[in-house]
């Protein structure tokens, strides 16, 4: 595993933006986030995802000159249009602008529609929470999930996020509604490990903890099973009646088509209401209560959503950011 | 099983509550909230939960007359006290405050805070999509539901409700964050089956299938494991910090003691940003894709949240609403 500055990370891959016709503004602000991805510890998509978010420009599902529109607002609620655009400016975008409104409103929301995949959903979540203020997104998917009782995947694993400011660090829960992603089935499988809890059904359609049968069925289990069924279908509807944009069942199941989802960005403004000393006190002790809690194995506390983030992001900017070396040449390449 | 009349079910409980110092109004209004759980088939959080509720008046921890009182606003935003009232009144009353927000700002949020149990979480959904909004909300509720990674009941199931209006039925999602409810796990028990999926741990620490061996260890499992147990975590924090109310934590484990809860009630309006007649055809279009997927068992068709509700309410509408005899008659002695 090579290490690479912070700052190189991001030059050389707004350089490759810049390139693909981005402007210098944008080239350096989608770099930043694909390179803080890193930095935080979400490798999955970061700087490893960047080839495969240029195959997506290269092959028109992202247009990187395309900047999303507002197309109707009615105080603290506006919906706006991605046209197409790179789904982490996008992203970045609407969050922004339910900051804004939940300033004027105490509230705010952007239903965004007819945008692109956001990458890691949880930049969005921090966003928010580094700013004071709680932020609650979520995106529509491709269909990669069956519903609970069916064969077929026609959900999306709509991923979720909460974010919650607080002053010793944000607790940020971002959790996509499968229990484990097709990447994190293939890790297992590659190790030759079980997983640690059921992860679908098996060809015979027995639950099985063998990430090798599920990946063969592609039957992975929502979370909570009938529960995370339902949160995906109403996530998907919220998303896409808002935004007026698609839905899961419109959407290509070829991931480098995956293109036009359906978003929804959340601000609330908690000291809009006042006593905003009290507000981080209520979290951490909600914080030492989780901690409190005696361990199930001795050696390993019991964490908050987010929790390893601040350790990790203070690691790689010091030490560098974490590249596979195979994945950093091709970038150089480009 | 009785069937007893609706309008006969909703005036003997409002009976009661008027002894119990209700006044006419309230007491009717929250009779109609129990008979309408019933009616709606939810028959845990119904008429046979009302002894219970009674039980927490006549303790002192529900005050019949405290009436909910707006502590803060901001816009969109406000903070209601519950004053301890019944908590089924109080979160209408938060949810109807949130509505009316809703059209005035196109958003609306009301934290709830000194607040009781709300009996049916999914009330307040179907009330703000029968009025054509989405309705997203939640409770914390005592400690009952170990952490990812933990062994003592540290977090709550705290339900979680998100509603969408639809002109051929609302679209409503009701859970709470434990795969299985203790009254879930003790109906398995006493039938002798076990849990179709695996509820918890046993007391050696191994998931379990065995109802009788999660009430044993008292180890129930979050919905996606690690991932429930992070909702459960932002779902409280997001409620006490908004509401400047008690964080699970601070809740006593004795049910009966389960007062002073944290509640959110969020209504977005989606015809405020126009193209009403779109909006149930975005979710028709979704519905049917759900339903157009096989099913892993041919007879049992895929749904979506809360698709057995309307015909559960006409029929128990027109055959009376089912009451077990036990429990009818403790009310009748009331």
């Amino acid at each position: 595993m090579n290490r690479i500055s912070f700052e190189k990370v991001q030059d050389t891959l707004a350089g490759v933006l810049q390139r693909l016709g981005f402007s210098i503004d944008r080239a350096q602000a989608c770099a930043r986030l694909f390179a803080e991805t890193t930095c935080d510890g979400v490798y999955t998509h970061g700087v490893n995802r960047f080839p495969r978010f240029v195959a997506t420009i290269r092959d028109g599902s992202v247009d990187p000159q395309a900047e999303p529109r507002r197309m109707a607002g009615f105080g603290a609620l506006e919906r706006w249009d991605g046209s197409k655009g790179p789904g982490n400016l996008n992203a970045w975008a609407a969050m922004d602008r339910a900051m804004a409104l939940s300033r004027t409103h105490g509230l705010g929301c952007v239903a965004l529609g007819n945008t692109n995949h956001w990458m890691r959903g949880g930049t969005y979540g921090w966003q928010a929470a580094e700013a004071g203020l709680i932020g609650i997104c979520w995106t529509n998917t491709m269909p990669n999930l069956p519903p609970w009782g069916g064969t077929e995947p026609v959900l999306g694993n709509n991923p979720l996020v909460i974010a919650v400011p607080r002053e010793r660090g944000p607790v940020v829960l971002d959790m996509a509604i499968s229990q484990f992603s097709y990447g994190t089935l293939e890790s297992y499988s590659k190790r030759g490990e079980m997983l640690p809890v059921d992860g679908g059904f098996d060809e015979a359609g027995n639950l099985t903890r063998d990430p090798g049968a599920v990946e063969m069925s592609q039957r992975p289990l929502p979370i909570g099973c009938w529960k995370g069924s339902g949160l995906s279908i109403v996530l998907d509807m919220v998303a896409a009646m808002m935004s007026l944009g698609k839905a899961t069942h419109q959407l290509s199941s070829d991931p480098l088509l995956e293109t036009g989802l359906s978003q929804i960005f959340l601000a609330m403004n908690p000291e809009a209401l006042g006593t905003p000393e009290r507000l981080s006190e209520i979290a951490d002790e909600i914080v030492a209560s989780v901690h409190d809690c005696p361990a199930a194995e001795s050696e390993k506390r019991v964490r908050y959503p987010g929790e390893k983030t601040l350790r990790l992001r203070a690691e790689n900017r010091k030490l560098g950011l974490p590249a596979e070396p195979q994945v950093w040449a091709q970038i150089l390449e480009m």
